[in-house]
């Protein structure tokens, strides 16, 4: 790659900056391996997280495991095997068993050999199955975030659970969702506009959880709001509260309501945001949406509603997210090559204050 | 690539394994280049060997010859050219001119330039275009293993002679053929099942060439051995012979009688399996079966067992093999990365003396 | 890459052809960016030159400008955003907006930062946008090559401008163009036969400028040639003349005449071929062909003349020259790993004259 003759005067200022773009993994944390409808009984599901081939599979009592991808023997995936008696899975090239604790527990030709597989801690919480990738003795289940609103007997209104794998690293997906600046251009007219621009970003951290919110007084009703609460186009208060849990899990509390009116009287969405590495150049990217305060729909348009929101989402996350996230992947590569960090602004505030938090972490990850 | 927290506790019994797999190319012996029946008089077709280019053609007398394929001029691949009086190779670029063994005898342009291309030493024999990549000095057709069933003029019936080319390192592919138990589960069904697998392997190494065999006495017939001998479905002793002569070339003698009955009362096959680098990670793969002591059709069915002979040979290869083998290259290269080795059990006793030939044979290459 | 054990015994004669294979790309030069009626006014266009993501645009006075395609604040390719108020450049990402010189402008989130994007020198002459790569202090716009043919108000008779992108280094393709005896194999029939490889090629240097040219008395016609002139099939002299300006840009004088007639009482064309890298291993070629004394078609078959003028031109470029140059870089790249450097002959004076003063002024490039 050729390198610039030209340098922006502000890179020296971005020296922390680059440094926290060079940041590894954090290993001893929870991260989604999926939504748990994904994986039924009895079936196996193979997924790469960390660059590490993973299969996921539910034994015969609903109970879900993760082993290493890869049999000791001679590096067949174990995921293009099968599950016998509901708790083993046994490997289709030469029949080798492991329970769902690695161990091997069958060889047909003689004696197991001492050639455990990984397993990784999984843990099925809030409709979502939770996969420790670091030391498994520090696996902890009380670490994992709360999202009750997605518990499945929950009483909330919950869009379908979805997901799409993005060509970035997951840092890049981070700094788009804890920077609320962007959906007044990115997304304008469907999630912001030009008049919620001036709105300050609050950023609050709370130990290793941080908060980034924003509220915008007396603007015009960006398009998704509108269609979640009154169809008249009128002016609202709008807010917006990112809370990040590390390493890539997020709720955006996002609402409207009548100008100077409370929040109560609005209605909005929690958007649950997750993301998990599958490689250095690609993520899994989880997500739902929990209506709060809900209002009804008028008469015979229920449906009409519903698949113009479903439209609006697909837009901003496949038309307008998506390609200019990887495109920035793309320049990222380069301008790392090239010894070029990014100008910062203070609109960074959000990710600026969770790359520290994640560096700490990391560092603190041994 | 990241790198595992966790390594397997046999990985150090493993070493000698381990070295093996950065074998080289052996350079001074016989390698399947195609079946001679793919080049017809006159004709040209380009094909990678070791990594290296080269064009085969067969001149006007029907002889076959090999030469690199990149003119020494500016590179442009001979085949794209084509023969001149049946048996000079002419530059479609700049119209030079190479013999049969590679020199350079006409530059339309002015005197030919002393740049001849390699030429390889290429023999045909039994219905097969052997090519030698090492030194052509060295070249010694007696040194080609005798396949007398494939001459075109053998009265044996022998199946179409077909090829894939599959994205693994022929060692893979290898390892696989010369690891008989393998065929209990990947082709359970097919051709075996697991009432074959307490089969002993019995290994024998004669000079440069090793025979992997095993009986399995009265056992339940596999689909495809019964459709070649009574389809009654009934148990038979069932016979499993892989010759292998360096460094890629295997005959499966397989067969099946009623339990106790000589093997001349039976019914079974050659297969016989050629592999050929093209690259570090693809391999052609050429095969053709021969019967051994056919028995006739019954009366009207000899097109359908033919049609479903051909249909489970597909799926073994295709869907069984392929798939298998090229995940396994995948994670092996992983694992080289992470500086982890295969765990080696009794059933490896025939990749693994193989591989101590190859080895041998490799360090005397020169 | 394996390394073959054969070396031609030439190769240590082709060091200075080694070392000029290693050529960096020169930066303060014009490079052909696009045909100018491509960019329409308020348009915006994303290419990449040497390496380096562009972004070209045409202001609302019709101006045009190059910036570079990407924001310094996170990376965003500008390309994505639009043009405000006819002549800013704002960011789909952040709304962030550059000027034509690359001044950030406007910051909507406050202060605009002090981070311009690279600006690069753009005019517009003979119908092309020209971009100068390096120092913006050194582009001198009366450097730019004339082509007065392809002048909007010119009178000539141009044929469509037209472009491909070919996978190989532009060094490969300006050695193709300027090394005429190619034309007699390659394009046998089209643009040349064996009777034309006798014509001595002569070769002038004028400056930085190069003439490689070559006369061919009383040879068949060639069948592009044949249609231009009077498809007759009788013999003619053809001539054939390429001046090449560095790095990139040649044009082709090339007809036929009656044998011993003056050129003037003949007919030919100026093909124009303008080639720009776009990465290390693939380049923009823009091509446009200029009638010289053009004769009129014979009545009622105009259409069809020029139907089969371009299907020649079609075969010439896309099956003829760029599969053989393609092939030809893989194979170049495989014997640069080798230490395997091409064997020059006598038709190679052409693209070693213009290797020897492209080196000169990549040295003086600073």
């Amino acid at each position: 790659m050729a390198r610039f003759g030209y340098q922006s005067p502000l890179c020296k200022q971005s020296d922390e900056y680059e440094n926290s773009r060079s940041m590894k993994f954090l290993r001893n944390t929870w991260y989604v391996a999926a939504w748990a409808e994904t994986l039924g009984p009895g079936e196996m599901l193979a997924r790469t997280f960390l660059n590490e081939p993973v299969v996921l599979f539910r034994d015969a009592t609903g109970t879900p495991h993760a082993l290493s991808d890869r049999c000791p023997h001679r590096f067949a995936p174990l995921s293009r095997g099968r599950l016998v008696d509901g708790n083993r899975v046994k490997c289709a090239y030469h029949g080798l068993e492991f329970s769902t604790d690695g161990a091997c527990v069958h060889n047909p030709h003689g004696t197991a050999p001492k050639a455990p597989v990984r397993a990784y801690p999984l843990v099925e919480r809030h409709s979502i199955l939770w996969i420790w990738m670091g030391d498994p003795a520090r696996a902890d289940a009380s670490a994992i975030p709360a999202y009750p609103m997605l518990d499945p007997d929950a009483e909330a209104q919950v869009s379908a659970r979805d997901g799409i794998t993005m060509a970035a690293n997951y840092e890049l997906i981070t700094d788009n969702l804890l920077d609320l600046s962007h959906v007044s251009f990115l997304h304008e007219g469907i999630l912001g506009n030009e008049d919620t621009i001036a709105a300050e970003i609050d950023v609050k951290r709370d130990g290793s959880r941080l908060r980034v919110g924003r509220l915008m007084a007396d603007v015009p009703v960006p398009g998704m709001f509108d269609l979640l609460y009154k169809q008249d186009g009128r002016r609202v208060d709008l807010w917006n509260v990112m809370t990040w849990d590390a390493p890539g899990c997020m709720v955006n509390d996002a609402g409207v309501t009548d100008p100077g009116a409370p929040r109560e009287a609005g209605t909005g969405i929690y958007g649950h945001h997750f993301l998990t590495p599958e490689t250095d150049r690609t993520t899994f990217y989880h997500f739902a949406a929990v209506r709060q305060n809900p209002l009804p729909a008028p008469e015979g348009r229920a449906e009409e509603l519903r698949d113009r929101l479903t439209e609006l989402r697909r837009i901003a996350f496949a038309e307008q997210d998506a390609p200019m996230i990887e495109a920035q992947q793309l320049r990222r590569d380069a301008a790392e090559a090239e010894g070029v960090a990014p100008v910062l602004l203070g609109i960074d505030k959000g990710p600026a204050a969770y790359k520290r938090i994640l560096q700490e972490l990391i560092d603190a990850d041994g």
